[in-house]
């Protein structure tokens, strides 16, 4: 059930059997010599579409632009900065919460957005329980990432051992290449790829990362791979989302 | 050409023979018994995407919540503060000036984000500037709104008169309706409805407007008014964009 | 009556009476070659007592400074960032509303402050229903702007016909003479003037207009002139100033 | 010369022989039974035009509201939160300084304006050196209090001695009624008033000081008492302008 | 080498042979019926300083008090908010940069301060480069958390067990006691603790976790186990700082 | 009586008995040749818990860092923006006023920090209030700065007459001589020092202070003054707490 296609009577009546509402959350970033900008975007609204079908659960909005400041020397990258995204995400919370909604399930494409989120949902608590909004002591958030489910993590391994690096991976461009096979790139890769060095700021990250990758080879994906890992993510947060609605 | 589905390096191609973007942007907000929440994001998304294949411009992705603060009161709406989408805007012409675009057209759905919209910019070109980022004093961004197409608006009078209203309207509802057919909703909408009054506080505009719709009979909406609007929307703001790339 | 003018007490007997009050908003910045820095500012606070005085309404302190970043390249200009004016007007609304007040009626002498007030209102009305404060939710403001009353407009069209031009303009310039007599400008006007451009970068505007003006050749002015806008404008804004105050 | 009724080439020349401007800040707050609430704006605004008549200084526009928190609980008071109100300060002498004005006198009628300008100040220095904007770390800011001149607290002991209190004063009331006799209040004062409290919130503000004075007798103000104070504190801080001015 | 126990020269001469600086952070939260409020900045200085002696590396002044809302509802606690804590953060690696500093090794103490320092690292990085500061590309943040490093997880798990919990454990209570015997507390603990409740608002978190642990038998503690957990810690951060200095 | 060294059961009982805590605030700035970095954290921590012990006073944890952008021009100055602070010392006093805290006693060691305190006060009081916290109208914060002290300053005066100067001074660099004999530094002084500047940006600063002492001569300082010094701080601040806490 999507909250966009859906009408504000229909929210009404949803929130008589559910105070919960799945979040995709993706970014705006370079993705290599062959991964798409919208990598992250497309990957976490494709499963969380997937999740709300199975589990007759409401989606909200995909959030497109997320915490990427260290992608942004690469053209193309759109990024909030932390403190940005962090009141954006409380104003999303605070307004569903108004309305009755009391348990966010973020759904994430992202390994940068997750601790802006972690922080974002700390300020939320307190700002909620400032303001008296009633339920506010009981909002709970919680991040679902697909790319680190498990069974995601498995069959990556399988199918590309380390060449899975660890941006712009084979894993995510499959799952791209699943949903839009008219965007499929056909680009050679070099076959050196850099690795290994940790994050800092968007000009030291270029240096590190001339081409975009992180010790990856996307050229290994397959839109029959993507199909693999969307089965895999949609069950496995779908049963996670499960679990987070029956905890108190 | 939709950056999502672009590659750094074809963001980087395209640089080199415009410096001109496409942003969408629409809100996620209750349109009234019919009406869908996702209304203006959905029809701001659609014409870009029209306008970015027609005119071959770059269409980066779509800003689904925006300032709707209004609207809060029924659920399912999700609102930005103006003080964060000024914010957001800001934080997302800055990363994409630094990578060399310089023409930020904004294809707007929601009447309700033109102030903030507008107070962004101001806020944007001086942030640029204080920043001494290159090209800064060159940054121009405009708005188009799909709904104040002069020929949009006249197929509304035309299809509508009186009954357009103004939120909630049967054009709008119409091109959601041509976008996906398979969630138009079937409620019977009383004949009276609420008009004229301002808009002024959430629970304010409820009181006022107990049904979300504004002046407007939804009902005559239909998928094939929405083509309509949609090929006259697409056709006047992809004029529009050449326009503004063709100034100074 | 003016707020600066009286005591407390004087306000508490007010508010047994009226919840409204006028608060006058004008602008720091470069009129042109004869045209007064101060001009939004004046206009706005002459028109605001005037308008007080006839409906006996209380009127508060002139904000003097607003948003004109776009006119920054030009010495003498002061401008708020949006995002600090948003505070501004915050603050004010906060204090006067935990007073009593529930309307306020901005007198504006400068285009370049309506967008940023419109978002400040609503960042306004969702900060005062957050906070809970005893009727929040009745708060409303609204914007009159000399400038654009219709009676304002039609002499003005009569007088200069196309030479009221858009900024720097006779009207506004003739309201400062009639204020100000002592303070007219004999400067020797280019007869050419930039007209037709946007407005974007403070640099980029000196660049369109390098004298200051807009299309205007506030040469025409006169202290006469003057008289009969600030009459026209009293009138219509107090007329709208009463409907205001008599509307839900 | 002020600042409101220059053009900005008028401006533009001043420069060419002084970097100096002065700029009055007073508040808009309670002023016990017969003080006007327009008191701290009125006399910063009066004393900060005859110095810069005096001297040939440059007068910027008043700013009418400060930091007035503890006051709130007196309807008519508006005050900017400190954290605004640093933003406010740190836009005007941004726009100011990017323009060539370096060395910011501040005439200041209200006590409670003192710690959050000079905290502003601090904000402010590094600000501008943060942008790198030219003379940046030339920048001088200082404030001239008129009611803290030795000559004026000389004069206010020996016509009121402990009657002077140390809100809503007679000397500060009597130069409102040298300025506005117009507007001078005949109220019955108490013949006991608080004293001695320290300002803490503005509940607890209120029921310390229940009619608004602290400590104070404006009975015995005199508009001829009020020409005294204005000619001593305009000469006291012209003289503290030039020294200023000349210093490096 | 304590910041705080050096003039400004000595600092100058260290960053002729070194650009890192170790910067203590912990919290100031309740720690459970025995725990100490101090722990986690305890801790995090003791061992900052036995690494700072052992490596010559300058100690910066611990931050007392993190990132600790979801303890909020236990007397004693003290938190920023994430958005104070990033700015924070900011300020602090800005002074220290424009001095020369690029290397920031934070040792941790505070499971919960991890996201928001992330977050904060992401916003400076972007910051610096927004202001073009010399060698703000070069600036690089890290972290050591102490009580996750393998050698005192590794110890804590043969001492304890599944008796170390999460919070208030026996291995950072040891370190305290170690550090301050004085203060070592004699209370009876229940024998039932509560576990694995995910963290939400702090009204929830002291619902689920009455007496502050998780899961923690804070009882098992020693002064002569805290001296065990010291050397393992300032042994294993040691080698992981000169590591991150020798890292380009 | 250290918060740091409590438990949150004994913070439960002392507020039972007590809602007064002491919180020290110092400053990480240079303080001259022989001056330590911390002298102002060191000072302030040491006096506040000698009156925490005489008085069995709560103290809480060092504010280490505070309002020092004008010395920034010196390495191993670390500095928090006003606006930065004022966010700080409103999250510590709204977390202990929600745990009962009522009285904010701040011992503080750095003159450039009362303005900004003070800011805090009146931005935090009004913060309380707003959140309609309990208590919130009966929070009272009070700084206690210790240098200022009658009994300090006469015994600077009798010690050192004109050679005490206004930073860096012999008094204070005696008291850290006194707490950390282990780190009193021996540099020649030049025995011109630089006075009478007025304090505006870090670059200016250093210019007009080359060595960074303000007037002072620190090299007459002895561990034995400093005892003097610690004695009589501690006794008059014992005073001055326990008068803030017997007043309304």
């Amino acid at each position: 059930m999507l909250l966009h296609l859906s009408t504000w009577h229909e929210v009404e009546v949803y929130l008589e059997q559910s105070k919960g509402i799945i979040l995709p959350i993706g970014s705006t970033e370079q993705h290599g010599p062959t991964g798409l900008i919208g990598t992250d975007a497309i990957c976490a609204e494709a499963v969380a579409k997937g999740v709300g079908e199975v589990i007759k659960a409401m989606v909200g909005p995909t959030i497109n632009v997320g915490m990427a400041l260290h992608h942004t020397a690469f053209p193309g990258t759109i990024s909030l900065r932390p403190s940005t995204m962090i009141l954006l995400i409380r104003d999303y919370i605070t307004s569903l919460t108004k309305a009755g909604f009391t348990k966010f399930y973020f759904i994430n494409g992202h390994g940068g957005n997750i601790a802006t989120l972690k922080a974002a949902f700390s300020e939320t608590y307190a700002h909620l329980e400032d303001l008296q909004i009633p339920n506010a002591s009981k909002v709970q958030c919680q991040i679902g990432n697909w790319f680190m489910c498990g069974s995601v993590y498995k069959l990556a391994k399988e199918l590309y051992g380390d060449e899975e690096g660890s941006h712009a991976t084979p894993s995510e461009v499959a799952l791209t290449q699943y949903i839009y096979p008219e965007a499929i790139k056909q680009v050679l890769l070099s076959s050196e790829v850099a690795s290994s060095h940790k994050i800092y700021s968007a000009t030291n990250f270029r240096e590190c990362y001339p081409d975009g990758r992180m010790g990856s080879n996307p050229a290994l994906a397959t839109p029959e791979h993507g199909k693999q890992f969307y089965d895999l993510a949609v069950k496995e947060l779908g049963n996670s989302y499960l679990e987070f609605m029956n905890s108190d």
